[in-house]
């Protein structure tokens, strides 16, 4: 067990936070970008609020609104630009995954003279990994990505069709000011996609990781459990503030490194997946990794068993009959599919109208960045272009 | 659930990694102060290893040796003045707990113009609480206090016979380069006194914790858990690596914030009560809490027994009759003590030579920091002076 583990994020966690703001930018900046999405935030008052308590404070601002739901480099080039032109010191993400992810990348484009594209990975000979940001202020208003206290950030290319990712320690926002309040308001639809990503992204983790992490397997079947019976509640009642506490508390547990410290995952193979898709047909994130995730699961679980198993007993009370009862994986996946489905969550690619097309195009994208020598898709197991079709054929 | 988490520290986790720490300072400072304890890394080698990966980096280095088990105000300030003197730009602490806290407040008093002991809180109306510090490299070994990857460090007053702390940001280590394989050769009593200090720290937090913290009891039963499984292992067998890793391990998921972050602990009784005692008697921490911790438990459960009853049940497997079962809460933290008796800890005052003496001095000093308007210790529940003189008289 050999791992480094560094978040130096503040995170100050919360209902009621949003009015804080004003003072927790203040230690950091005077004038601020504040980075929106398709206008949510105007609509529940969210937006009008942070300005308040910003205003409170003395600080002046500029917006960069429109930041898409799987945001687009040209956002981010134009966010850097607003924050040259206009002189910020510093950018607030106010909104979901996307709107933080673009508000990291902008951070970091602001301070670099060529193109914001060199800066995530697709593959590219030369990656110009950021070493310096402006500081970020995440603000969710989404329990979902974990974006909120994390130093990683996914960008789409419209014009290549490619949706890739850039990981490093210079993109950890300074503060998360996470109140779990701003996602009462949240559909039923968008809560469910939060949900399923939260989970997978301690599944990716947890099956991916390597052998012998008792903790830390037991610190991820936590968060999954309460993700399941949070989520539940919440989809129940949007207003349940406990069920959306826990749920956001969640989201960070699941992506801020801590969890997975030691496991040292081989690969993330089905958010790859998922972001080749997405970039090609504009679906939410936790939509397609509802459709990814238990098809990739199915394939895993004939590698290395064992793990799926302790899922099924653990997560859904199964009772194997030993650690290489298939039977009992396979029964652990499928109610972890139903139970997605159960919440509203698509499971084929059908349902969201996606063919086989583009299937060797998926599989040529998903391994641009995190892949072995021989080109295939890391993770456990590696995946060959085939495999990765074959997964996708199951799940159409 | 309203907290704050912010830790700093960059973890360096694994075996082998000793020889890393040259590197690893050179980012940070050209001339160190090694500070050490009673002379083990001298004679099992961890010293001139330390050594000579900081020369091969061109590491000068003085020496601060002979840093006490409980550490000294007076230990502080000799290494202050060895930093001013020698012109120092990184304090590297080798060696266990003591060894850490004491260059913590090293690297703070080096930057103080007062005396050292300001920065300790012990009941003072001035505490100069630090707001800077010299870089410092924790380098543990041994698995016990946690102090690697927090901002906490436990000081003594030889003079005035207190033992007290601080806890600050400033004090976040710069790096906890931590080496299992540095923990081989501690001996079985430091072993199982290192594991009763780590189920301490965790007990802390989830007995004085609030309610209703799903995902944090998972996690820190899960340390504990591990901490005995593993503990018992490397009791067993010193040489056992995999053992000593996951003891290491534990010892930092349960004093580095993260497990308890959301817990918000009312206070820390047993290690106020704790530190009172050892202040008078220069007893080994972990042996001190092993005889206060399942006397305070017998003493909180009657406030609080459904998390006592929930500790019992999943800790020792026992089946309570319902959350409010007595017996079961009480099973438990018979089952808890006779594991530490079964490792060689005390469980009571006596065995340690320790009598009822100075029972109202402790109380007293238990209550100088943390503690409400009306002078009661901290905790669920708070505890009067004649509360903490029961508890100590019930393990005379």
């Amino acid at each position: 067990m050999n791992f480094e583990f560094y978040n130096p994020t503040r995170l100050i966690f919360g209902a009621g936070n949003l009015k804080r703001l004003g003072k927790e930018v203040k230690r950091i900046g005077r004038r601020a970008l504040l980075v929106t999405g398709g206008g949510s935030v105007k609509r529940n008052g969210i937006f009008d609020r942070a300005v308040a308590s910003l205003e409170r404070e003395g600080i002046t601002w500029v917006e960069c609104a429109g930041i898409e739901p799987n945001p687009r480099i040209t956002s981010v080039a134009r966010g850097a630009q607003l924050v040259r032109d206009e002189k910020c010191e510093v950018v607030i993400a106010l909104g979901g995954g996307s709107t933080m992810d673009a508000s990291k990348v902008i951070g970091a484009a602001a301070l670099y003279d060529g193109e914001p594209w060199d800066l995530i990975g697709h593959g590219q000979q030369d990656w110009v990994i950021p070493t310096e940001t402006l500081p970020v202020v995440t603000v969710p208003t989404l329990a979902a990505t974990g974006s909120e206290m994390n130093c990683g950030a996914v960008i789409s290319n419209d014009e290549t069709k490619i949706k890739s990712f850039v990981q490093t320690e210079a993109l950890y926002p300074a503060v998360a000011l996470v109140d779990p309040e701003l996602t009462l308001t949240v559909p039923k639809d968008q809560t469910a996609y939060g949900i399923c990503d939260i989970i997978v992204h301690v599944t990716e983790a947890y099956f991916n990781g390597i052998d012998d992490t008792p903790v830390q397997d037991r610190f991820a079947e936590g968060v999954i459990l309460n993700t399941i019976d949070y989520g539940k509640r919440a989809l129940a009642d949007g207003n349940d503030l406990e069920a959306r506490t826990h749920l956001q508390w969640a989201s960070i547990l699941a992506l801020n490194g801590f969890m997975a410290a030691g496991m040292n995952p081989a690969g993330f193979p089905v958010h790859m997946i998922e972001h080749a898709i997405s970039a090609h047909h504009d679906i939410t994130h936790g939509a397609g990794l509802a459709i990814v995730n238990p098809a990739w699961m199915r394939f895993a679980a004939k590698v290395r068993p064992a793990k799926f198993v302790q899922f099924g007993e653990r997560i859904f009370n199964l009772k194997p009959k030993g650690s290489d009862d298939m039977d009992c994986a396979l029964a652990g996946i499928d109610a972890y599919e139903a139970f997605l489905k159960s919440i509203g969550c698509p499971t084929r690619l059908s349902a969201l109208g996606i063919g086989d097309e583009l299937f060797t195009r998926y599989a040529e994208d998903s391994a641009l960045v995190l892949r072995d020598e021989d080109g295939n898709l890391l993770g456990r197991p590696t995946m060959s272009k085939q495999d990765i079709v074959e997964v996708l054929r199951s799940a159409l």
